[in-house]
Order: structure tokens, then C-alpha cells, then sequence
């Protein structure tokens, strides 16, 4: 690799490790880093954006270079915007700096920001994208997936026992997941910008949908609770506390709701609760993106099935998924509850991309 | 501790390892080390039993030792057996070398074989038993078990879908689990020494139950194969074959058939590979020591349950388990069955022992 391009890979890098900073929230922007190089390749400024109301890791860039910005390097890992928001377009900034180059990872998959690079190459600026775009496309994947697909990246979530019941003949569910595996899905929760369940579950389970910590506490950004279905949620559900907000969609179509969360409530990454038959809908629309099955290590013999009809009659049709991570999850203290001893298993799975 | 018994200590471990040496079958007979120590600490003798119709390990050590033996310490894992079977009785031959001492670690549960310590004090003979006892055990955790109990240890096998079916609705079942995980379970059903299903999984799926090596060859010894129920099994079903022998079993009393097995035809370990009805019995009266699950990324929606009903209503009866081992099968070459290009899990689980 000729020296240029070799420090622009190794910036490219450096702007990558910077975006991924601890303390960056995952949503509701895009995580970005950003490097200034000198023409001689000196790092002359680093930047990268803390998360939604603070300046964008191109202009935290910009302020630590100074005058040393002019007929430097940007390289950044993802496109400058273009549009005018909560903070000026970064595009507009880097050539009032006296920008000579700009080098970006993964170009704008979002409508609204597009033509940044274009707006810099008019301006006379050397632009240039797709270096380690793969990368920099991994520090935002829910994100990345919606601006491309125009609805949200869905991760559904379900508690089984090991002969796939999700609860027992007389309805009754709690516990069959350990608390360590409760507390680890509050983990899960709080990565996803979106709470989303059927009419049904609120209606038997009532549950609060939120993200809380270890002690119980709800976080103080909440995902946005998302209740699909026809029918009326009674007034006295916790989904219609004041901790977080709640939107009812009144629809029978999975694709049709995302897009609906994407289009009006700007939603990238719904993590999906279930039940059972709003999941087997959602399987069967083919709108589910990742599944993570908490297996727990007990036996019900009858109860309510985790999966509800996917209208397969045999064995060939099956859905096929890639597991990709299994985790133990060991037990950790509860409230006493004879789950809470048990070794549950995380398992994270992904569809078969040939089905 | 004080010399001698340091190197009683340290025989006995000799005497495990000979005991496990690679190529010695689990059954149908206990495997036993013994090592012979001279008064003055050195080994004079070692031997192990390599399986049925060959000299105990207690003759093996004596051969060796020659003269030597007189006024050694005998170190065995298992007691000296005191019958006149195939070989002579061990505790005899000990005292006819002239041996001085005999430690013990496991006493031999076997009815027809206890005794041998006594015939070895009244002959003058020093002798104690206990030492590491549960490590020498653990050689022969199934033979140790059905003596015991009167019954065969019972290892529970069963394939399930992440969402708990065995087949799909139109019964189809062929595959559920990869080649991988097929093959696995031949090495599970070589370690025992007989496999039992229902009458009405032989009369569905028509299954062989014989042991397979990978390239489908039946091994030279084959497990009692085993079929409980009262209807008669259809003369051209496989499980009839002359690859194994055959026993019917015509009782819907779990524990009765196990008592039968090992009663009347001294069976230690049995594979028990379903179907859901016959385990659902199994579990209700509480004679499966051990479950053996593979689990396969796929949904089914619909179709046979992996496990029948248990007759539990509410979550706080359901059967909790421990979860003891997870193995994650990757793929390996199959007939070109979807299921074979899937990952599988083999989790191994145990009954929890406050139930
Ligand atoms: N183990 C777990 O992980 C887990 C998770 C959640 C719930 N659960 C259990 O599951 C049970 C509730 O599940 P559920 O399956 O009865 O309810 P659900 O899936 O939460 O809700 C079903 C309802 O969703 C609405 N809906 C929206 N789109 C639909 C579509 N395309 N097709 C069909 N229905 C659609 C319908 O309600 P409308 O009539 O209002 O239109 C339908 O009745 C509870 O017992 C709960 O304990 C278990
Ligand atoms: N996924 C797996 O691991 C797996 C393994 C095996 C089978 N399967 C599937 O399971 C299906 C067959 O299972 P199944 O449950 O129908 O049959 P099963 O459990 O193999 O046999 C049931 C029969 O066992 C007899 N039986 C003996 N003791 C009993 C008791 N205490 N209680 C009740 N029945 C007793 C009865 O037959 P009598 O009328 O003759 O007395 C009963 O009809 C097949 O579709 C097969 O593909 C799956
Ligand atoms: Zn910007
Ligand atoms: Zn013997």
C-alpha cells in the first residue's frame, strides 16, 4: 500500500475505535468517529459524536485541529450530512475549514442526510468512500437496516422451557426464565430503541415494558412501547404508565406497523416480546431479523407453545436458523422463586438466508 | 500422611487410571485396576480387567508379580469378588499368593458378588475399604447405580425443535437433527447396554436400534434392544432384525420393566429414546436419571410435542433439571438434508434432586 493510503487505513481504524468509544448510546443516532491528518500524515485532530444534541465527530474534529484543518485529511466512517439539524451540516463545515479530502467508510443509507460527498466533490474537495464501509457499518447495524430496508431491524425474543412451552396449562409463566436471564434481557432491551408485543400479552401478562437496571430501577431513556392489534388496551395497563411513551397500532400487518415505526417515530431496531401468535405473524411475514431464545432447564408437558402456527406441515418446510451465540447464563439471586437457581441458556439465531 | 498409606494413596490412583485404560468396554462388567505393593513401597504387580471372558484385574497384578505377591498389599478400585464365575473367585487366589494387605476402594454392590472382604479378614488377611471410593465409582457410575437400585440407570434421548416438537403436524420427523448429531448419539448408545422405546414409535417410525459406526455399519456388540407396551410388534419391523437381540415387554409399568431388566437379563444402562408418551410415564414415575436433548435451530409452529403430558397445570410443578453439559455440534457431511448444514446443541441435564 502506497504511505497515503496506508494512513488513511490506519486513521480509518483509529476514526472506527473512536466512534465505538464507551458511554456512546446506540440510538437515537449513528455512532461515528472522525480523524484530521495533516499532509504529511500527522493526526492533527480526532473527534467523534457523544450521541443525539451534542456536535458531530466531524466539527469535535475540526475544533481540536484548528487552523491545522486547512488542506488536511478528513477520514471518517460515515458520510458527512448534508442537512441542516439540531447542529449545522457537517459537509458545509469541512469546507470552511479548508478541507482538501475527505475519505468515508460507509456512504449515508439515510434519505434525509444524503449528498454530502457530492456537495464536498462541487466544492472541489478530493472525496473518496468504501474503505473498511463493512466495519464501519458494524457500528451501527440496526441503523444501517432500517435506512436501507425502510422499517426497523426486529430482534425477537422468547422464554422457553426445554419442551418449548412458554407457559403452563393454567396460564401461568412466572417464572420460567431465571432472574439472571430477566436481567440479562433488560440488557438486550436497553441496545433496541423500540418495545413491541401483541394486544393479548398486555391483556394476560400486563406487562411494564420498560427497561429497568439490576435494582429494578427503571433507565432514564426509555425505548418507545409499541402494542399491535385490533382490540382496546384496558386503561389500567402498566404499558400506559407514565414511565416511557406507548403508541397503539391498529393493524394485523407486521410490515405495515414497522414501517409505520420507522416512517413516523423514526424507530431502527424493534426488539419484538412476543406472544405466540404475533410472532408466528411475524415469522411468517418474514419480518423477523434475529431471534434470542432464553432456554430454561425444566419439563411442562402440556401449556401454551412458544411459537404459534406457521401454517408448516412438515418436516421439509421447516424454518431453518443459524445459531450464533450461545451463552450460560448462571444463576444469580432472585426473589426465591425456584427458576431463579436454575442455569438458563441464551441463544442467539439468525434466519437462513436461502429459505 | 504417613508413608505407607501416601503409597496405598498413590497406588489407588494407579489403579483408576489401569482400571480406564483406553479400549476397555462399560460393560457388561465393572472396570477394575490393581496394583501390588512390596513391603518396602516398590510395585511389584499391575493389572486391569479388559473385559468380559478375561481375567480379573486382581489375577492380572498376581501374574505379574510372580513370588513377589507374598507379603504385598493388594491396592484394587473394586472389591475382590467372591463367586466362582467364569474365573475363579479373586479373593481366593489373593490368599493363596500369600498376599499380606488388600485395600479397597469401592465394596462391590453386586449381591451375588459381596463377600470377598470377609473371606479375606478370616483368612488373616489385613483389609480395608473406603479409599477414594466415589473417584473409583465414577468408573462404573451405571453398574454401581442398577446394583444399587435393583434397576438400570435410565438415559432419556430425545431431538426437539427450538420450539419443543418432535415432528411436524403431518408426523414427519426424518430430519430433525443433523448427521452430526446422529452420529453423536450412536456414541451415546454404545456406552449402554440397551436401548428402549414405546410400541408405537417402532409401529410409526420402524426404527433399527442398533449402534452405528460413521459409515453405518452396525458394531460387533449391540445393546438389548428393548420395546414397551402391550400390543404386538409387526413381524417386519427392523427392531426384529437379527443385527440384536429382542425383548418385549408388555406392561405400562416403567419401574416393572426396569426391575425386569435388570433382573432377568442384567442390564445396568438402558437408552431410552422416546417416544413422548412412554417418557412422559418415565418421567411421571421418576425413573429418568438423566436427559439427553439435542436441540435443533429450526421451528416448526406446529406438530408432535417432544415431550407428552406430565399432568402439570401451573408453572410452580413444572420439572426443573440441571443443566450439567452443553456440546455445540457443528455440521459435518449428511445425506444432503437441510437439517445437516444445521448447528445443533446437545444439552445433557439432570433431574434436580430437592424435587
Ligand atoms: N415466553 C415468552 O417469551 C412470552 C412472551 C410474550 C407472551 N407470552 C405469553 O403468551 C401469551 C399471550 O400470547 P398470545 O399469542 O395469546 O398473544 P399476542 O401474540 O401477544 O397477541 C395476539 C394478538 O395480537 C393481535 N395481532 C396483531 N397482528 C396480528 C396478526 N398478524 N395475526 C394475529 N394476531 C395479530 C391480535 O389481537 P387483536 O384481536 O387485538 O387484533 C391477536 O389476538 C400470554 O400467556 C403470555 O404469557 C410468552
Ligand atoms: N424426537 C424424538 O426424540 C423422538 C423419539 C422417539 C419417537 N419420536 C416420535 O414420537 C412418535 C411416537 O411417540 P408416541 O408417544 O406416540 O409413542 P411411544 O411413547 O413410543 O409409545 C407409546 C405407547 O407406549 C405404550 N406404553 C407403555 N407404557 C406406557 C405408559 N406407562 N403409559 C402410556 N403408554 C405406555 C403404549 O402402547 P400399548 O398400547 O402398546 O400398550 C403407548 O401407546 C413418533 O411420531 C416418533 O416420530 C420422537
Ligand atoms: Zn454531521
Ligand atoms: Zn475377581
Amino acid at each position: 500500500m502506497a504511505e497515503p493510503f496506508a494512513r488513511e487505513y490506519d486513521a480509518m481504524c483509529r476514526a472506527i475505535e473512536l466512534a465505538a468509544s464507551p458511554g456512546v448510546p446506540l440510538w437515537p443516532n449513528p455512532r461515528v468517529g472522525c480523524v484530521l491528518l495533516a499532509p504529511d500524515g500527522e493526526v492533527v485532530g480526532e473527534g467523534y459524536h457523544h450521541g443525539a444534541g451534542t456536535p458531530h465527530a466531524e466539527i469535535e474534529a475540526l475544533a481540536a485541529a484548528g487552523d491545522r484543518a486547512r488542506g488536511a485529511t478528513a477520514v471518517v466512517t460515515l458520510e458527512p450530512c448534508n442537512h441542516t439539524g439540531r447542529t449545522g451540516p457537517c459537509s458545509q463545515a469541512l469546507i470552511e475549514a479548508g478541507v482538501a479530502r475527505v475519505v468515508v467508510a460507509q456512504r449515508d443509507p439515510n434519505p434525509v442526510a444524503e449528498g454530502g460527498l457530492e456537495v464536498l466533490a462541487e466544492a472541489g474537495v478530493d472525496v473518496e468512500h468504501g474503505l473498511l464501509a463493512e466495519d464501519a457499518e458494524r457500528l451501527n447495524p440496526a441503523w444501517t437496516f432500517a435506512h436501507r430496508n425502510g422499517r426497523p431491524f426486529v430482534t425477537w425474543k422468547f422464554a422457553t422451557t426445554l419442551d418449548g412451552r412458554s407457559a403452563a396449562r393454567d396460564g401461568s409463566s412466572r417464572w420460567v426464565t431465571s432472574a439472571a436471564a430477566r436481567r440479562d434481557t433488560h440488557v438486550l432491551r436497553a441496545q433496541c430503541d423500540t418495545m413491541l408485543v401483541g394486544t393479548n400479552t398486555v391483556a394476560v401478562d400486563d406487562p411494564q415494558l420498560t427497561v429497568r437496571d439490576a435494582a429494578g430501577e427503571p433507565l432514564p431513556v426509555q425505548p418507545l412501547r409499541v402494542v399491535v392489534g385490533n382490540r382496546d388496551i384496558d386503561a389500567d395497563r402498566r404499558v400506559l404508565d407514565d414511565v416511557a411513551e406507548t403508541v397503539h397500532l391498529r393493524t394485523h400487518d407486521p410490515l405495515e406497523a414497522l414501517e409505520t415505526l420507522y416512517r413516523d417515530h423514526g424507530r431502527h431496531h424493534v426488539f419484538f416480546e412476543g406472544g405466540p401468535t404475533l410472532a408466528a405473524a411475524f415469522l411468517k411475514a418474514g419480518v423477523v431479523d434475529e431471534v434470542v431464545a432464553y432456554v430454561a432447564p425444566m419439563l411442562l408437558g402440556s401449556g401454551k407453545s412458544a411459537v404459534g402456527n406457521l401454517g408448516i406441515g412438515t418436516i421439509g418446510k421447516a424454518r431453518h436458523l443459524d445459531l450464533v451465540d450461545t451463552l450460560v447464563l448462571l444463576p444469580e439471586d432472585g426473589d426465591g422463586d425456584p427458576a431463579d437457581t436454575d442455569i438458563n441458556l441464551r441463544l442467539v439465531l439468525r434466519p437462513r438466508q436461502e429459505d
